[in-house]
């Protein structure tokens, strides 16, 4: 175990809320003449397991991916609520929501978080992993999102 | 040249603006296990020759980075008004302001991107380069910034 928090300082992922992610992943493919990603769905509730401050939530995401060297941009349109997406579309438009990062161990990531005041809110599953987001804005000015691959 | 608008995929950095700097420096310090870094404060407009919206601004920032693999962690405080930064603060508050790439050739780049629409929106310089926001938040829901080493 590292002494820190994450045990990690390499950010993997830039997660960005839009409002119509076909129109949003056509200008990004546009602008940095990439291939327009494929759109995914985030999982139903019986798969990912979604909780949002503790509660189970229907909430869902369409998602498109790219590459941008080591990071990859997410690009995630809020689908119904309670959801961490929802929230933040509605309190700040469109922008950036998340910094993702590979963890291992999230239990005891989010319990180190915690010391520091970071309240975990929102975690679900997806094929090969969970991912977890901690509301860190008070304290980073963005959400952190502890991505972890699971056997 | 690539036909496309920035000639790079490769995000080199991520800017966050804050309100308090030391205050979130230290913050991140402590998340992340890293040494607290130099706070610099950008260079005064005889030097840096800040403009705004095609206007001349004496407005400044406090930064402080933070390198997170390939990409740097930017922390920005704005110092007076008008920029781009003080504009990100008054309409959202703290959060990500930018995503950034290393670019040749900033004048054609910018021209590239005016024809999707996106506008120029702040530019300077700094020792060894010019770096130049343009307004893209309305497409890409996140502003990009355009770094340019100078001989």
């Amino acid at each position: 175990m590292t002494s820190h928090g994450l045990g990690t300082t390499t950010v993997c992922q830039i997660g960005i809320i839009v409002r119509d992610i076909e129109r949003s992943a056509e200008r990004y493919s546009r602008v940095f003449g990439l291939p327009m990603p494929k759109i995914v769905i985030t999982d139903t509730y019986d798969k990912a397991h979604t909780t949002y401050l503790g509660q189970p939530s229907e909430a869902r995401a369409k998602l498109a991916f790219f590459e941008m060297g080591q990071v990859s941009v997410e690009l995630i349109e809020p689908i119904g609520a309670p959801s961490t997406w929802a929230r933040f579309l509605e309190e700040k438009g469109e922008g950036v929501h998340h910094i993702a990062f590979h963890v291992k161990g999230t239990d005891q990531v989010v319990a180190s978080l915690a010391a520091e005041g970071i309240a975990l809110e929102q975690q679900g599953h997806y094929t090969g992993g969970m991912y977890t987001y901690v509301d860190s804005a008070p304290q980073l000015g963005v959400i952190l999102e502890l991505l972890e691959d699971l056997a």
